[in-house]
C-alpha cells in the first residue's frame, strides 16, 4: 500500500502530460535572462533588440532540429491549435485557386475540424475518413477521400484521447501520388517519439512545447519549403512575413531548450515511459472489472494509456481520483468542460454510453512505479462507489443475475 | 557633460518603450510559481487544473478594471497584432450578411491594415480616412466615409509612430449615430494614458501587455458585451469558444499584475513622463537644426517624442546611437526591417525624403533627465556625421550659400 506518504501527506500523481507538461527547471533557467535583462524586442535594429532575435534564431535552430526541419521551415506561434488554424487555413487559402476540398480523418483536433468549418465561409468542404477500431486511419481511405478539388489532406500524428500513433509516412506518399499537401498534426507526439518530418514525408507539421516539458504560450509550424501557406496573423515582417506580433522571446527561447532536451532524452524517455505505460495497461483490467484499453496496445504514444470504464462518468472518476491526489483527464482538456462524449472515441465506434467512462492516463518524467501501483490502489474503490450509484449498473447487476 | 559612467562603463539609455517594455519584477514574481510549481491546464477539472483557472480570473479582472470593462468582456490573446486580427477579421465575418466594407484610419497599424486586406478575398473592402498634419482623424471624415454597407470602423487610439492621442470618443459618437461599431487599436495607449471603454464608447478595443512593463506574448481584446463576433483561432473551448489554444497562463498572470500596477502608477508615471518628454521635446531642435516634430506637441503620449530629421536615414542614426548606448527606433518594430518610409508619416502630408529620417523616442519608467541630456548630447554629433556623407545635404548646403 503506497497511499500514505512518511509525512502524513496524501502522494500527489500528476497523470495528465496530454494537458500540460511540467516546465523543466532547465528550461526556465534559459527564459529568465529574457524577463530580467533582455527585454528587447527581435525586430528592432538596435542591440537590444539584436540580442533577442539571436537567441530566437538559436531557438528556431533546436526546434526545427527535433523535426530534422531546416530553420527557415519552422514559424513561430503561439500554441498547437494556433498552429494547426494557421496550417489548415493558410494553405487552403493559398491553394483556392486549385480547388475548395479537405480531407481530414474523423479523429482530428478541434482546432483542426473547427478551422475547417471556418473555411465552409469561404466555400470550402470537408471529407472526414474515418478510423478503425484501434484509432487507425487506413492510409487507402485517404486516396479514396482525396477528389480532383482536394487541396490539403490533414491527419493527426498521434491522438492525445487514445494515443494511437498514425500511419503519416504512408498516407504522405500516397499524397505525393495524388499531389495534394498533406499536414499532420505532431502536438501530441514531438518529443516523445521520434518524429522527422522528411521520414515522415509530410508538408507541415504542427507542434506544442508544452507537450514536451517547455512553456505554454509556445507552438511551431513546420512548412516544406516551396509549400504556398497565407499568413494566419497578419501585420508586421515577424517570422518572415509568415506571423505577425512581436515575439514571446521568453517562450521561444525556452521551447528551443526543450526541444534540445527532448532531442537528447528521447530514447531513454520512450523507454522508461512504455515500461510504465505497460505497467498501468496490464494491470488496470486486472483491477477493474470491464475496463477497456481504447487505442492500440502497442502502437500508441509511449506516455499514453486510456481506458473506457463501464457505467462510469470519466468525469466523476476523475474529481474523485483528484481528492487522492490523482491528476488525470477523461479527454482533451480542450473540451473538457463541454461534457460530450469524445469525438474520437465515437469514430472509433465505441458506444456513446461506454465513451462517457473515459479516462486517459498520461505519464510525465517523475512518474514512478509507486505513483502507477497507487493508482491502481486507490482507483477501484473509487470506481465501485461510484457504480452503486449508477442505474445502469444496478439493471446490469440485476439483470446478470437471473 | 554625462557621457561616461563613474565607472567608465558606457551609459546605457533605453528609449525604446514602443519596441518592449522592460518586465516589471514584480509582475515576474507573480509569474515564476507558474512556471515552477502550478503547471496545470485551466482547462483540467482536477486540482492542479483549477488553480491554474482561478488565477487566469483573478487575471483577467485586473485587466477588465485597467479599461474599465466587464471581465466577461476581456479575451486573451497573445500579442496586440493577434488582438487587431480578431476584432478585425472576427468582427467583420460575424457582420457579413449586414455589408462587406470597412473603414480604417490611414495611420492603423499593419496588423489592421493587413487584416482588412486578408478580407478582400472573402469580399470586404475598405475606405481609409487619412489624417491632418498632426496626425489627427478628422471625426466627420469617418462619417463621410461609413456607407451602408459598412460594418466596422477601426481608428487608433494612440499611434506608436508620432504619439498623435486620436479623438477617439468623438468617433464613436457618431458611429453610434449610425450603428456601426467602432473597434480601437489601444495597444500604444493603455497603461500609459487613462483608457475607459465606457468614456470611449468603443465597442472593441485591443491592448498589449508589453506596453506597460508586463510580458511578451500576452495581449487582449475588449469586446462589449451584445456585439457579435467570430473566433479567430478556432478549436477548443477556452476564452469561451472565442479564443482557442491551452492558455499562456503565467504570461496572463503577468499581465494581470502588469494592468494592476499600471492603473495604480498611471496619473504618476503620466506626470513624470510628460516632463522628460517635454524636456526631450523642446531642447532637441535646440540642438539639432532642421530637426521637425512629427504629431501633435501635447495631444501625444505621455512617453513619447518623435522627430523627421532632414537629411539622414533614420536606420542610420539608430544605428550609430546604438554604439553610443542608446536604443531608439525610426518607427514601428513590426516593419523595422522593410526599410520603407512609414505610411503613417507619409499619411500626414510629410514627404518621403523626410521621412526616412524617422526618429522615434519613447520613454521607460527608469529614464531619467540625465538620460534625456545624454541623449541630448550625443545625437547632434551623430547627426553631423552622418549629413557629411549625405549628397542631399551637400547640394543643400552649396545652395544656401549662393
Amino acid at each position: 500500500m503506497t497511499a500514505e506518504l512518511p509525512d502524513g501527506e496524501m502522494r500527489q500523481v500528476y497523470l495528465d502530460h496530454i494537458a500540460a507538461t511540467p516546465l523543466d527547471p532547465q528550461v526556465l533557467e534559459t527564459m529568465l535572462p529574457f524577463f530580467r535583462d533582455n527585454f528587447g524586442n527581435p525586430q528592432s535594429l538596435h542591440s537590444a533588440g539584436q540580442e533577442a532575435l539571436v537567441a530566437l534564431e538559436a531557438a528556431r535552430a533546436r526546434v526545427a532540429r527535433l523535426v530534422g526541419a531546416d530553420d527557415s521551415e519552422i514559424t513561430f506561434t503561439s500554441s498547437g491549435s494556433e498552429a494547426n488554424n494557421f496550417a489548415i487555413k493558410g494553405m487552403a487559402m493559398a491553394r483556392r485557386d486549385k480547388g475548395n476540398h479537405l480531407v481530414l480523418s474523423a479523429i482530428e483536433h478541434q482546432s483542426i475540424l473547427n478551422s475547417a468549418k471556418s473555411l465552409e465561409k469561404s466555400g470550402f468542404s470537408s471529407s472526414l475518413v474515418s478510423v478503425d477500431k484501434d484509432g487507425f486511419v487506413d492510409p487507402e481511405a485517404v486516396r479514396r477521400a482525396i477528389k480532383k478539388e482536394t487541396v490539403l489532406v490533414s491527419v493527426i500524428l498521434a491522438s492525445s484521447e487514445v494515443g494511437t500513433v498514425e500511419p503519416v509516412a504512408e498516407i504522405a506518399r500516397i499524397c505525393r501520388e495524388v499531389g495534394v499537401p498533406l499536414h499532420t498534426d505532431a502536438v501530441a507526439a514531438v518529443g516523445n517519439i521520434p518524429v522527422d518530418v522528411k521520414a515522415l514525408g509530410v508538408d507541415a507539421l504542427s507542434l506544442a512545447a508544452d507537450q514536451f516539458y517547455g512553456p505554454k504560450g509556445s507552438g511551431a509550424l513546420f512548412v516544406k519549403k516551396g509549400v504556398r501557406i497565407l499568413p494566419f496573423i497578419d501585420g508586421g515582417i515577424q517570422e518572415g512575413g509568415r506571423r505577425a506580433g512581436t515575439e514571446n522571446v521568453a517562450a521561444i527561447v525556452g521551447m528551443g531548450k526543450a526541444a534540445e532536451i527532448a532531442g537528447e532524452r528521447l530514447s531513454e524517455r520512450q523507454d522508461r515511459m512504455t515500461l510504465l505505460r505497460n505497467r498501468l495497461i496490464d494491470r488496470l483490467p486486472q483491477r477493474v472489472d470491464r475496463a477497456y484499453l481504447t487505442g492500440h496496445r502497442e502502437r500508441r504514444l509511449p506516455h499514453h494509456a486510456s481506458f473506457c470504464i463501464e457505467f462510469i462518468e470519466g468525469e466523476a472518476m476523475l474529481l474523485n481520483l483528484d481528492m487522492k491526489g490523482v491528476a488525470v483527464s477523461s479527454g482533451s482538456a480542450c473540451t473538457s468542460r463541454a461534457l460530450k462524449a469524445s469525438h474520437v472515441l465515437l469514430a472509433m465506434g465505441i458506444d456513446h454510453a461506454l465513451a462517457q467512462g473515459s479516462l486517459v492516463f498520461s505519464l510525465v518524467d517523475k512518474t514512478t512505479a509507486e505513483d502507477i501501483d497507487y493508482l491502481l490502489d486507490v482507483l477501484p474503490p473509487v470506481v465501485d462507489r461510484l457504480r452503486k450509484m449508477s442505474p445502469l449498473y444496478t439493471k446490469f447487476l440485476e439483470e446478470s443475475q437471473k
